[in-house]
């Protein structure tokens, strides 16, 4: 036998639209509300689509399950058999219940609170089964779906490899001394690349509940490092403008104002691209509107970021100072900089990090001292440069921060 | 700009084969072999490929670059420029060398063996830089990469949603005094899908450095988990067959015979469903083959499967006794089964393990009391019985097990 659901997904039913008037269908889900007017009207969500599909119930049917009907509350979940009519405004379709049944009803005791408005994104934290019934939440679920699958797609149709990497590692260098930017898996994707070629993964983060999609392109230099970043985004973007359109309305009408014509404006212009000290002096020049003065050589914190990305909207700094970056980082000849970038988005800053690493045994070695990281645990880091070592370099996304981008969310 | 690799993937060249002959190509990688007969051979590799590329040197060019050659190891990085040509054998093509740059040397003093012979994956797990070298690794690496995929597409074409489950889950239960089956977030999947609608995840389990493919699919019986089960599981078999086929033939030829064979009458057969009751009469009437008896209530270990996969081939068990089996699988109308199955694999044993889940509040509860489990940190997950409950199962799969099945390496 092959696996077929005993229901038809409200996604395929809404879908359809009136081409499939007429037709007998299985519904199963969730009651989302329920409302009399002339008729009994309850709308249903199974989870696979954002709109809820209206089910009418005649006064006859109305009667005939009256007891059942009488125990229905929001989120109690049913199966539904009916027929496939047309709306009253007959541009939309609904179903006229032949036969329902209730499947599991909510606890009449519940200590939850189960309107709509209470359950904000803090709350809804704490109550697992509350919030995969909530309707901000499963559209969260489903960009980060296609997030994911569309991270797959960019990455495989460029023949890189997906790696897992392991959640335990080796040496985690940043509970050493000097803090370095957060990174995780790119040691090891560094390694492994240099023999298998280009790969990617998407990590996941021990107790942060958070996900970094890292990359190490073999036989690269930071410019590649660029490019690939930039294309990254824009093709995940405008997979996610065209699979989750709905999606986006929804979160522009209810979060963001504008959020596709943002979304638009990042994938269709050519990013700009400003070193960091192009980009230090300006917001000196400016620096009595910030909180925290920027300074030469230090670090842009989220004010001065915002401040950047409301003037050139998505922007990459390039050729960051060497003592605020990680010491894997290639050092350009000036000494001073190392070969990063970041690419900035607006309200939320930096959310992709990428550099050439350094490629170079003797320099590693003598960096790590400097560091005064503990180089026997990194020797077989260091060894990937003294058995063929090759110019390389990748980049390191947040996940949960494009998120943001994508869907004007504070998660 | 565009992302677009200084270099040609040997993979594409292999790919082209004679139709690009005479086009000039620029490779990276690392040197495989150096044998010189009438002229010097150079065999390269940048791990987009399973073969080599050969690159052959004429006495000029020998002469030209014999201070670069005569540095030239195996795992060295160089960078050639050359023209495609037909080999000698016509039907294969190799490249002849115009111009060769060495990338990165192995160090001379190195203390690891490069022979080939010497390399067990026991030594290599312990050299992350000979490992990412290795042909056999590589080949684990693209067949893990397109399972990856292969999984993705599976259930993304059926409408599931793929979620991130946390890495640290709230409770434990396998830490508990009751010992059950080892599972991992399909806990959390459950509560997910009480609300998204069917879901799956690839989870990766910390400090084991392995994977589990784990699902949750609502509104269904035992029977839907069995179908689907095996639906995944022939999906991606035929997946791996058309995408790998290389690989497969080299792990026929050097590791174990007969494996596409195996995987085809997996794939192609109806796979064979026998009650766990069934399964321990059978292994009770030849209990003299084994080092354990088999026994009634008990559970099978890898020797009494592999009898059974020997019969059967790969084959199905289900309703397994309750107590041997974790405390959310629901009970059957005998009592003492629950609603289970465990799919078996010839050599390997259970890779997938499935479920219909315990849907009913009071009976979860008082499974949760008898089993000794602390029913206030699984009160989230009861919580999804008092509120909408609905019928559910889902599979879990050991993507390494699956892994040593598709390729016959011992992992």
């Amino acid at each position: 036998m092959s696996f077929r659901r005993n229901r038809t997904l409200i996604k395929t039913i809404i879908d359809n639209g009136i081409k499939k008037v007429f037709s007998k269908v299985t519904i199963k889900g969730w009651v989302q509300t329920i409302h009399k007017n002339k008729q009994l009207f309850i709308k249903i969500n199974d989870g696979s689509s954002l709109f809820d599909l209206q089910i009418v119930v005649d006064k006859e049917h109305e009667d005939k399950y009256s007891s059942i009907i009488d125990e229905l509350t929001p989120y109690a979940s049913i199966e539904v058999n009916g027929i496939i009519v047309k709306s009253e405004s007959e541009e939309e379709i609904e179903i006229q219940l032949n036969r329902i049944k209730l499947l599991g009803k909510i606890d009449s005791t519940s200590k939850y609170i189960f309107s709509k408005k209470k359950n904000t994104l803090g709350y809804l934290r704490k109550v697992p089964h509350l919030r995969s019934k909530n309707k901000l939440m499963n559209i969260l679920t489903s960009v980060r779906n296609k997030v994911t699958i569309a991270t797959h797609n960019f990455f495989q149709d460029l023949d890189f490899k997906y790696i897992n990497t392991p959640i335990i590692k080796s040496y985690n260098y940043e509970e050493d001394e000097n803090k370095y930017l957060t990174c995780v898996s790119n040691l090891h994707l560094e390694d492994i690349s240099h023999g298998v070629g280009d790969v990617y993964t998407i990590s996941q983060i021990v107790g942060a509940e958070s996900c970094m999609v890292e990359s190490s392109i073999v036989f690269s230099t930071i410019d590649d490092v660029i490019d690939l970043a930039e294309d990254y985004l824009r093709s995940v973007i405008y997979n996610i403008i065209s699979c989750c359109r709905d999606d986006l309305d929804f979160l522009e009408k209810n979060i963001e104002k504008n959020l596709l014509n943002k979304l638009l404006r990042t994938a269709n212009q050519d990013i700009k691209k400003i070193s960091y000290d192009e980009a230090i002096n300006i917001l000196i020049s400016v620096k009595d509107q910030f909180t925290v003065n920027p300074k030469k050589g230090c670090d842009l914190n989220l004010e001065h970021e915002n401040f950047l990305t409301k003037k050139f909207g998505t922007v990459i700094i390039y050729n960051y100072p060497k003592n605020i970056k990680s010491f894997y980082m290639k050092v350009n000849k000036d000494n001073k900089t190392v070969a990063s970038m970041n690419l900035l988005v607006p309200n939320i800053g930096s959310i992709i990090q990428g550099s050439e690493r350094e490629d170079n045994y003797e320099k590693l070695f003598n960096k790590i001292k400097e560091s005064k990281l503990e180089e026997e645990k990194l020797s077989w880091y260091l060894d990937v440069r003294r058995y063929g070592t090759v110019p390389h370099g990748g980049f390191e996304m947040y996940f949960e921060k494009f998120i943001m981008f994508l869907t004007g969310v504070k998660i």
